[in-house]
């Protein structure tokens, strides 16, 4: 062994620490604390203070991530993590002056790393991302029918002149956002449908409907997640189940138990000739 | 076989081959995307054109429909799908000027086609419709409820010469309306509990329970929905448990066994016999 | 059996047939009917006739309880159902002129008979009841809750002279009310918390957790109702189960197979005499 | 056994009797009773009584839990109910005058304690205290999207002079509290994305996500608490369960009958051999 190898696995020794890990643990945590500072009169009174450990953390988590570079090489970004962190950082480090200067503000998103630092939350957000892919086709379902909602509600409500209907149906994205509104059911009779009603009497014919249609389908998808988490807790329990006494072990022990009967009869027989 | 039915096999191939359904797919997409064009001030700009390829696409959906037919002949009215593409294509040729010009609105409904061509999305649908049959009673009842509320309503806060009133609960469908929108908690207490309290203070009385036994008859909706759901999981998974090992059958291995032991003890008493 | 006896008991045939309950169903969606058109401009118009209907439905339905008490005598009174039909019917029978005319209101809740007459919703109703009493200590716990915030805020904002305090919390009852409201999330924020926080910033402090803990535990009355459906499906299901072969069978069968095989090897060591 | 012991123990008897249960059970109740009555007109013409009356209750629990720290001594502070009955009884006995004014509405916190006396409400709440653990990291994740959610929108939106903008998001709390609010989905578009997106066109970008992730992630909040519910149940049930037959006993039994086979096909040959 090299060694550069040598020291690449006490470095590898070193990132993988818990001492490491808790080290990030409190460096994202105090940033938290800075950046929310920031927003304070106090924070303001001492831009100067904050943006130094700010810009001082940024260092050390680019340091981090270098080390990891170095560590795991190629493999680094086979980690959707990694990737995660690594945009994260990269974004800090865009110029902030001009025009992306909200880009700034965007900072607090690195404390979005515990997510990933902290093996607890990977695993939650694990599991969140693992009942995705069974959402997709009632999802699917859910899209086509906003879509085509969105473009009816703005081909016929948004063709009024009224300057709510214009608010509210005068392109597909207005719909289209109005639409998500009535199906979280916020204000949708008092805010939109009642007024709609006085222009277009018969709206609540597509109103009603779609709301009992997405609040089924958005229903389904949450029991669909519901018998998902049941069949993997049931799968995992099932294991052992697998080698429970079935009909057919017993047919096998039956015939076995018929042949020495027949056997013995034949004995029996022999015997009485015996005799 | 004769000529004409060889045709025939060969259109049916053509028509049920992964190509021609990736072509209609593609087909409704695009109408999707051109409808949803129409919307937008380019679109307004470019009618001619959109149109000309609108009727395109109905004409080649149509020569679609009319190929299936001729290949399923009177099966092709026997599935719910083809119903369902038959009719929202022949919407689409309906005459659309004068009073119907509101029929122009819902050649959207073509994207719905999606639903019928994509297996996936067939399938989420097929789910959502299983789960009816099931909930027929309890909508049964709810049905009741809303419709016992709403006369009782009219009858009470509709006869107040109140504007606010006579808009909520001015008659039977005003006040199933106004019932369903409580029924969905939408602005129920300061949109309209508290304001018809100031006319009938004891309305809450009224109110209260109708949203608690609603908000109990859909729980008991969704718990059916999901235990029915469950059952299924369960039933598949039963299958195989049908054939595990009962109690009978262990009853019949040891009568059996009880049949041998006799034998042997018998055995036993001749081979002493002969001893 | 005497006459007498022999004429109830065809009463009883009668009154049990389909063709009586068919008529009964018909005659409930009938008087519905009729009360809904009560509300409309044809109803008030025709105020005459639909009284005479009316009244004729109510002597109808009085001949059918005399018909059943005659027949089940005083186990009538044991089922709630017929209790039911018995007050609906009774109250329908009070003098409506006067301070009691709103009680002319309450006939159409004589529809509500359909959920006793129609087995089907029978058993809905049925199964809503049965999870009642498991839902009982949450239920008190709720109401605990209710009664303490009640007063609180009775005590803290109610004592305040602003015109929304005073309605919003000027007695025990209007917090209830208030706070039924916050718990049903509606207009939480908007509309009560916000303008109270202005009278008493630190308000939050008693909201925000009131909505937790309300929501929670009206979360745990649902997985409650959802875990004891599980349950009663899953009992059902285990009935059968119990006849499963169980590994005491199994040590059964065994001992009696090793019985066998001693008598086997005994007769081995006994033929071996014998040659 | 001491003459002071044996005092001791009879005073165990007596505090752990059902009469002194329910005793404290009214006395709670009728507590209840009376701090409710001091918010009304009565209540307030007869203050004096009222108060001699809540004094000489809370001198009764204080007598309670005076009993009960010498019958348990040391152990009293094991249990976190009796910390909460302490605690809510000690605060009752600080001084009310002044700027602790305030403290006298929390007297009504007392009826609390019927939580801890009643059996089952104890059940109740113990059951939902049981869940809290599992919800941690889930709570946690909730938190981070949170704190960087309100750190965000306070340096976006809150930059602005608007007044709406400044109560909304004017500083981290009032950020926090307006996202709760939206992610109840209360009053979320009308009253906060909508007048935002006047300012803000684009803020829809950043609140239609936030929606989807917390009521994605309090969802599986609710569907972890289900599925423990459930496992719970399983285990349960699970533990008659491993009695059940398996395949390795179905083996060992299959061996054995192996044997007797080849024991009696032995004899077959010995006995034709005999012959």
């Amino acid at each position: 062994m090299s060694s550069l190898n040598r020291q690449r696995l006490s470095l590898k020794k070193f990132v993988e620490s818990n001492n490491f890990q808790h080290f990030l643990i409190f460096l994202i945590l105090f940033n938290a604390f800075t950046l929310g500072l920031e927003t304070s009169q106090f924070g303001k009174a001492n831009a100067g203070i904050l943006h130094i450990i700010d810009t001082t953390i940024l260092v050390l988590f680019s340091i981090e991530l270098l080390l990891k570079l170095i560590v795991y090489r190629g493999h680094f970004f086979r980690s959707g993590w990694n990737w995660f962190d690594f945009i994260i950082v990269a974004i800090s480090w865009a110029p902030t002056s001009g025009a992306l200067s909200v880009l700034r503000a965007f900072r607090i998103l690195r404390v979005l790393r515990l997510l990933s630092v902290v093996p607890q939350m990977r695993r939650v957000i694990g599991a969140l991302a693992h009942s995705l892919p069974g959402m997709a086709s009632v999802v699917g379902v859910l899209s086509i029918i906003f879509y085509v909602s969105a473009v009816l509600t703005t081909k016929i409500f948004g063709s009024h002149s009224d300057s709510n209907m214009q608010e509210w149906f005068g392109s597909i994205g207005a719909s289209a956002y109005t639409l998500f509104q009535v199906m979280t059911l916020e204000s949708w009779s008092m805010g939109i449908v009642r007024p709609t009603m006085e222009l277009f009497p018969l709206s609540w014919v597509f109103f009603i409907p779609f709301i009992i249609v997405t609040s089924f389908a958005v229903l389904n998808l949450f029991i669909g997640i519901i018998v998902d988490a049941m069949q993997v807790m049931h799968e995992e329990e099932g294991k052992p189940k697998k080698t429970i006494a079935t009909k057919e072990d017993m047919l096998i022990l039956e015939e076995k138990i018929d042949k020495l009967n027949q056997l013995l009869q034949q004995q029996h027989i022999d015997n009485k000739r015996l005799l």
